[in-house]
């Protein structure tokens, strides 16, 4: 390799050279490899990618709803050959971001290995398709929840199109379908690619119910561990958190381990509340804007800055 | 079709068939159709599309900046023409998209009603590009604005080429006048581009004067029907919000009413404030970081956390 | 031109004409260039482009973790080669938008005075490629405090892949070194990217120490000033800002004045803390939930809504 011995056109135009910088970015990335224990041998990438990650959900967006976030030119006779062929390339391209996330690395594998993995990830990416449908379902119900919530959305389509709330959910109920299925790391980029696109940070470990509706949702943060129910609204930079201890004697929380909150039914959440630990909000209870809640609430409760209320006037919130 | 009748080859690679996932979402689709009373029949999108608003929208920024927001290699010389050909092209593409949301359907409309709805697009895009120098011109305001109010802006390109407070009011100057000329569901597409990009979600109802100026963004709702006045400043993560009553016996919020604050001239809103309802911020009012408002308050008033004072010394923001 | 003198296609096939509306568009930009002494003779762009700078960084990303943040398709034993041709290109790029940013336009620059940038724009991009290693390994630190900090962190990788205060801090550590160099417009296109994809709004003044992680991040605000040491954890809508007095008799505060805090090595501080001001977190303190402080805090002190304690219970926080 002539770049590690010769000046290159760059140092002839630029009157200096790049060999030592290169030199010293090798050296960085040998000291990270053998912190931990990577592999230095030749062969390709180890890792899913996060952009092929994320062209493959556009492709399952266009499959779910093929007439209004499909491609723009779509015409509804062509829908089905639309529908099947791409899913049939994107869960091929899916077959194999799964086959790295679960440690295939087609060079230096054993061949029972190889094959051992490529058969878990197909079986995987045949549960996943088989679930599709229900997610379909499940944001057609998301769709009419949005509606029906918010005094400024015009139509269904307005939402599913506009909606950063429904953005973040179509994402979310295909990360969590894959995190349960067993690719957690890839369940993880899809939610942050919602999270870069629309502010609304939902961990794909997060247990959501039917009909939920987030509104503006910049901000808002819902942890690996939470349970919501059915029929349940939040507004932008709504918390689902955990409280930490971080002098606490026992050290570290476990990984996995319930410390969200529970969501009942019917719930609605204001503007900028927070609420942290794994306690439970009952059936039906309304907090207010900006509340600060680390004690579980009985079903139907109205809680304000002011303190926990029974009765008809909920705390304010913003459509 | 044979993919619904004979195994693909996505089957004998894979080891399991597509065709019941895609029968189960061709019901799904059609569950739907049926539930909203969609058309059936063949026939292309019914629907502008976010991409192309997208894409008309950065043509837009091109052609009111050209050398500093227009392409790289675009030379003063060449100014004219590529804002001639850009708007020709621009505009065009958006006369199509609003012939979708007024409902244009090309193939089943009849050709009376086609030729109404194509007319009524051409006579909005028509008004709509006549107002184009205006939203220069205001936007040119809203620059000097940033730039006289924040420290650490070093000149007005800086602010026009990174400033996300001034990317959201691109996006809206543009969204209101095609939402007051009605088309709000391709306003609606706008503002959500600039949401997506800013963390700043500006309804595109919302009436804004002249030099206004949002300072870091992220986190900030201004709703449908709020009105802002000139020389009006905000932060991150203010929100002006609706209260919303939903277990008020008269029910749901009328669409389109009066429901946001009414900010006057001058007023400076600071980081995380919260001010809610058909309430008015009197002409200079400076409200503090953080304040949760739910009542007007009188021209010059200084409100903090603490409650509101009158006098030079204002709640504390940032920049 | 014909542009102006004649009616276009476009006015045929939409029933208006362009010709106002570019005539009114001229005459705003030649006002804008006239109020701001701008040139108006031929040439080319005067400043450095955001999405050449995008490509930039994107490319410097790449050649920082070749294996992880590079093309999808890299083999290890192509790294080598992958990385220098990325930085020979990257680098080039660079120069040219550092020679924009010092204000070199080739045309009309005098041959000396067009050396003379030229030259300042190499030495700098120089300084800042001998730097590429050293941010390497700061980003290393990076990602190890955030694996060890956050219980949801299954790998050193998907921190780096997913994690969006990783993003940010890659394009920050890019960004504050271009800044100190004196690129502090193109330094400050980064940031903003960064703003756009995470929430995450640093700027790039702002010094920041090794092994800082900020958890879910959006809304995050770090001003220009602000000094922050070693081992420093962040949660989502933390703001380390200044304190404005728009109506102090002294008028604007000065561009570059400290006004920001310093947080000292080991400090928490959990979601939505608002510190303001030239203030000192002194090291290991622990800042609560939601805190709003505008004064000092001594050396491991635990600060919460309720006020100052010392002791070993922390104000609750999330993950």
């Amino acid at each position: 390799m002539t770049l590690d011995t010769q000046r290159t056109d760059h140092d002839a135009d630029n009157g200096f050279s790049l060999v030592p910088v290169l030199a010293a970015l090798t050296r960085a990335r040998a000291d990270w490899r053998a912190a931990h224990h990577r592999a230095t041998t030749p062969g390709g990438r180890e890792l899913p990618a996060p952009e092929t990650v994320e062209r493959i959900v556009a492709g399952l967006r266009g499959a779910l709803f093929p007439m209004r976030l499909g491609p723009s030119d779509l015409r509804q006779e062509s829908e089905q050959l639309y529908v099947g062929h791409t899913l049939d390339v994107v869960l091929r391209d899916l077959v194999e971001q799964v086959v790295l996330e679960l440690g295939g690395r087609p060079n230096d594998a054993d061949p029972a290995q190889r094959a051992e993995i490529r058969g878990r990830a197909h079986a995987l990416v045949r549960d996943f398709a088989q679930y599709l449908p229900t997610i379909r379902t499940q944001l057609d119900q998301d769709v009419l929840a949005a509606h029906g919530a918010d005094p400024a959305a015009r139509s269904v389509d307005e939402v599913l199109l506009c909606y950063p709330g429904l953005a973040a959910m179509i994402h979310h109920r295909i990360a969590h379908r894959l995190y349960r299925l067993g690719a957690p790391l890839i369940a993880r980029m899809i939610s942050e690619a919602a999270h870069r696109a629309t502010g609304i940070d939902i961990h794909p470990g997060a247990t959501i119910g039917a009909g939920f509706f987030i509104d503006h949702g910049t901000g808002v943060v819902i942890g690996e561990t939470t349970v919501i129910g059915d029929g349940v609204r939040l507004f932008q930079a709504v918390t689902l958190g955990a409280k930490s201890f971080p002098t606490d004697a026992l050290g570290r929380a476990l990984k996995g381990h319930p410390r969200h909150p529970i969501v009942e039914d019917d719930v609605v959440i204001y503007a900028g509340a927070t609420v942290l630990g794994r306690v439970t909000l009952g059936k039906g209870a309304v907090i207010g804007g900006n509340v600060w809640l680390t004690e579980s609430v009985p079903p139907g409760a109205h809680v304000t800055q002011a303190g926990l209320t029974r009765g008809p006037r909920p705390g304010p919130g913003t459509d």
